[in-house]
């Protein structure tokens, strides 16, 4: 079954990724709540709120348990939320006693958020590991193409010539960026929810200071953040959801830099891996690069969607909490399939320096304008040496003749004018800003 | 799995809504393109352009075959859209000069579009089935309820007294219009994509009749309208989802309106199902009025989303069509299941007259206010009636008196006031609105 | 002040639209009101509710007055809505009686919803001339170049020769459509809101067929469609502003079209008007393209946050309807500033039929792989064809010979080459595409 | 004029803010322009780039000059963005080798960015200065009302007695959160642009030590943090509008709450404004907590929306930078007068004590439920416990008796009834999560 192409199996080379869906499966989902159900117990049972012997009945009988998501359906159309159902199945498996010390004096929402948590804290691990390797891939690419010659392109036009090494240099910054603040989100962002029924713990004790203890005790035990309880107060899962949000939209302007550059008139970049037509044999559709935008567009209006969500009236809000389901998983997983597909495009990119040269000569030196400005202005005021380069721009379209040449012809002001040329087209300035941008990535992963 | 509760097993009875699902499922995606194919070759055949015979092979090995969609996984990721792959699996199948007459003169886009095409059609008829269900059941529950008095709410105050006839008969006539919208649209909206390569059927044929009469006859053997290309022209689709939202904000509406009144300190609605707590037993969780607003809230934003991808450059745009895979069979899935939950809410839904009347009867009078002044009026000027009015009202909350003997109090104005309160509570203009909506229900469904 | 560039003076001549402005102002929400006062007061004393003089002192004294917003901002700030503050102050300009007989019966929702139709069906009366003006001038374009040979580009890859027509006449198609629909809107989709307190009119009139007589007069006298009330049932804003939206999806397509077509490197559009840059003189940013690009997306943004807006709780919802006037009029703002700047964009815009030309001439022929296949499996099998022009296309792109020379060297079917050619590249089939979809453009806006 | 009724005149009481608007003026806009190339040059004479002549000619002739944005209107429209025209303007005003010196290697997005960065790190210190005002009156409300008890509602129903004190230290708490996210932000989140025509800042020198010394310098004398070019990676951007989308989340859960709160039938706040209606006398509307909600909707949207500008191509792209300027005022905006909106709202709101004591006395008991089945698990199984406290409940639905009278009925448990009634009815629990809470808000805000 497959309505979200996230879900599809036929679909899944373009828009899958089955390590992230793992932790968002009706499984995963069941599993992560009975982890918090067995945190609860021990934790409760160390500070003597239920007996240790119930806690290890829970532990013992409860730990990698398998459950089917279709036992727990009823339930959940019943109830709204998998809680009730899966308490009912875990006392029934722990028995006696224990059955008792269960899901003592929680509620559905901590177990239910709490098991969320537990879940994105492992597709943010995970999405550490995948940026780490992207951003060590791209960061080499920089490094090698830093000098590479290639127009910058603004608003869509030649606008001076860089390198390609600084186009990659953008990308891994911002991909660096957002690895630093995956790390601190899953150190200071994944919090605990525990407030019991309406949020003030009442039934699961009276003792304000055994409570804390509770609450720290167990945050620490599952790697998460204590915290009062947010039932209501959902910025946490939008900060989440903008980080994704913000990887996806790196990842989606590489795509968009990626389906411009394979253009047939354009053929920058060359892919290792293209789409063919069922009637073209000469196309190579760019499809990752275009999977690559749109799973970053469709993020954006998730996290849109997500946002408004965030209202939750009174101590719980249940239309609000459910638009968070039918959105934030679906947040995470375009996440993940964009972090695999970038990483195939970019070990599949090839970029085609002879191409990116070619563009830079076909200008005639319309892109060294503004280093001429520059460099005439040295020798007369600005305004005259724009009207100067602004003529000789004229005269190149024109005469086909190179501006520099045209300039030449037009002053005789004693600029070095070869040494100019070969210092703007050997790109240095984009090298250097391009070993700028590496150390601001080396300082942010470090 | 489930990265989309749309998909899930677990949440299924929430948001689930399987004969919808299986319209929207890989394998439909698939049977719908091999539909087309053989549609494409019968009436090619028809018209000369393929042999008769290759035609009846294809219809012969292709009609009704199952597909599995792991087949085509790999093709799939390669050209960013099944076609390519399911073209060559069909021409195995159906072999010899058959295979040659299979796709001819098509591009992928014109399999992939009409067999969604085709597929929508079959989601619209489904969804006026289920609207001409839920319209008669709630028309039978205006209709009953028609001089039931209730409190009208504006702005979450009470307001005047109306009837609960008059809240469901906007509810169905809401519907109504939304059903006779989907007919309009099952007839004129739905349309044949044929454009071939890049629009312009240059490989199927130079015969500019010939290819009128194949776009003609192809469209009319699928039930779909006949169009000139609309690869980048997608305002079709916009229509669809457009109408898709509008049903589900009027079934969200009804969710809204049952989490109000059902809260526990309003109770003018009982439901027959709702759900339990984990940890309180008096609960009453109105499961399906939220899931309601949930979903109404996540059409519009696909709704958004889906308009997003709208703007397709040049002849294909490859991200952009993406977009729409990703959002409009959301909104599909999500109106499917908004149309059973409304009907399971509406099946046990139960207005409590006596709760009804009851909250009328707390205001004292003061939701006559507005009649009142108006009965004056009759008396003497508008400012003086509004004063008099105002006056007593002020007084009531106070001495907890009925407004109208209040104003009795204050003038000897020669209304008739027994006629009056019993009139108004009596929700006579409020029958009167009842039925006229419900002669606007009969004349849209007609 | 501009919050929204919309509203900014310093953006006008990008985001600004004066005449759908002036529909949109503070001041033409009041006048819009107040016509609709007038308007009720002369039906209500023609069926004998309101005296005929009290209706003619309305008119007289209230008819064309000016009215500043500051006047009435603190009453719309106590009620939430002008309408209060705006009545109370008709009354003491039209005084005596005819202030009682002012507003007789209605609420602040008949009076603003009804403005605010009237409001739009004056802007879409002016939509509608400048899409008139649009298609007209679009349509010259895409007939004077039908056969104009231009590469299509699907998945941003060279795909088949077709024309620069066939692109406008896309363009134009979905225009008409737009226009045609804006027409019908206008006919059958604009409504008369009239409800009274509660949506019962219980204080205007006991007799329900004196109530349907007002409300098809004041339908009638105002150009509104009648209808029973729809406070709730907030399709008929829904259906507009999607109407909006597939415009500026249109004129987004438009411009995306002139961003990409404006390159450098592609130069197939030139520009009457472009932007210079701060400091490259070589620059002509498409500054109009991007302007039609923002404003689709921003309108897709918008559909989906008024679709929102959709789900009226109870009897009157403040907050849904508050976000309706947050977004709706920027809808409709944005619509026109894309139409104004659409028609300022084609006014200016010089196919380049020469750099059309030299991009089909730079594929060496690739792009006739299509045409050749088909042609050659008139002499050989398919599968044997399309291998053939594969081999040949890989041997191009070493050899930089023509794909027909490459393909008459390994076969000697008897395919008359130069005649395929010639008839590829002279864009027939595109010619015979563009004349139909003008003939469909014809049908559309008759 | 006014498309958006943030810049409306007549709705400023409801959606306006003065003085966030005067820091989005078109004036405003040009304004931080101005500083942010008077602060350039001057740094850039700092480090011998230009004279320190003209630099203080610069300063001297262009501090505090009022521009009018009419007469830039033409040149924002030919370039796209207003730079170019002001920096012909600033050239001509300074006038001479001032002239020259300004604007210098600079390009208009160095500009037009850095400028916004300083309006938004003034809005962000005005939201500061709001937040801090709005936690301290929340906060005394808390604590005032911390053992205040009040009906939980958990999905609309109610759950357990918990206290006003704790709902508002749940608004206070996550208010605090964003106000100690807001100091972050403007410490860390508030970067100057400073990239040149094409990021490598080429044409101001060729020393990219010296380059480094100018970015510090410019970003330390402005109070922004230094960083390498953004132009395509907009996730500050991004990062500020999260925010703010979560400060009008928490001011919209506010309104909700109001909402709900002041419903006729609840009564539990009581307002010391609220809007009349143009026909009922006796109607309190909560238009201010209407407003909160609505400009939460409208937030989020416009959050989707920026975040789908956040895919820049290539060098600088026009199409989403636009989008940014049509977004993120709005945004601003709205979060400004929400927090305008939240202040009245909160000080004119009465919790009504009484009303809230009478809703849980009216529940008979049911909401002590959980706390009955906790009490009697100490002296007997769970589920026995839980059967038990079910059946009476169940009879107090007939009986209309307390439910620990139904249950002591049924069972001799030693159980302290009337300690467990007074110790849930005065909201122990709740008191102590409300400390709780109001300590973390303490910590955040040190």
């Amino acid at each position: 079954m497959a309505i979200s192409p996230l879900d599809s199996t036929l679909y899944s080379g373009l828009f899958g990724d089955s390590e992230t869906a793992s932790h968002l499966s009706d499984e995963a989902e069941l599993k992560a709540m009975v982890e918090v159900e067995i945190g609860l117990a021990r934790v409760q049972a160390r500070h003597g709120l239920i007996a240790t012997e119930a806690a290890k009945v829970v532990e013992n009988t409860l730990s990698g348990i398998e459950l089917d998501p279709k036992d727990f359906l009823l339930a959940t159309t019943s109830a709204g939320v998998p809680v009730p159902g899966l308490v009912a199945k875990l006392r029934e498996i722990s028995g006696g006693s224990a059955a008792d010390s269960l899901h003592f004096g929680a509620t559905s929402q901590d177990i239910a958020d709490t098991g969320l948590m537990l879940r994105l804290k492992r597709i943010i691990g995970l999405f550490e590991h995948r940026l780490n390797s992207l951003v060590g891939d791209i960061s080499a690419l920089a490094r090698e193409h830093r000098a590479t010659p290639m127009a910058a392109r603004t608003r869509g036009q030649m606008a001076t010539p860089v390198s390609f090494g600084l186009r990659a240099a953008t990308w891994v910054r911002d991909l660096a960026r957002e690895l630093r603040a995956l790390r601190k989100l899953a150190e200071n962002g994944l919090f605990l929810q525990l407030g019991g029924a309406s949020g003030d713990l009442a039934a699961m004790s009276k003792d304000r200071d055994l409570l804390r203890k509770i609450e720290a005790d167990l945050a620490g035990d599952l790697g998460l953040r204590s915290s009062a309880p947010w039932m209501t107060g959902r910025a946490p899962l939008l900060d989440i959801a903008t980080r994704f949000a913000a990887i996806t939209n790196t990842t989606g302007k590489i795509g968009a830099d990626v389906l411009i550059g394979t253009r047939s008139e354009i053929g920058e970049f060359d892919l290792a891996e293209s789409g063919g037509s069922s009637t073209m044999p000469q196309k190579k559709n760019p499809v990752k690069a275009e999977v690559l935008v749109a799973l970053a567009r469709l993020n954006a209006s998730h996290l849109g969607a997500l946002a408004a969500t965030g209202i939750h009236a009174e101590e719980r809000d249940g239309a609000s909490w459910m638009g968070e389901w039918l959105t934030l998983p679906q947040v995470a997983a375009a996440t993940g399939a964009s972090l695999l597909r970038a990483q195939e495009l970019i070990s599949g990119l090839r970029p085609e320096a002879a191409r990116m040269k070619a563009a830079i000569d076909a200008s005639n030196g319309l892109m060294l304008a503004e280093a001429a400005s520059f460099a005439l202005m040295e020798h007369m005021p600005r305004s005259e040496a724009q009207a100067l380069v602004k003529k000789a721009a004229n005269s190149v379209r024109s005469s086909g003749k190179h501006l520099l040449d045209e300039i030449r012809s037009l002053t005789d002001a004693k600029v070095d004018w070869d040494a100019l040329r070969k210092s703007v087209e050997s790109a240095d300035a984009a090298a250097d800003m391009t070993d700028r941008l590496l150390e601001e990535v080396a300082e942010l992963i470090a």
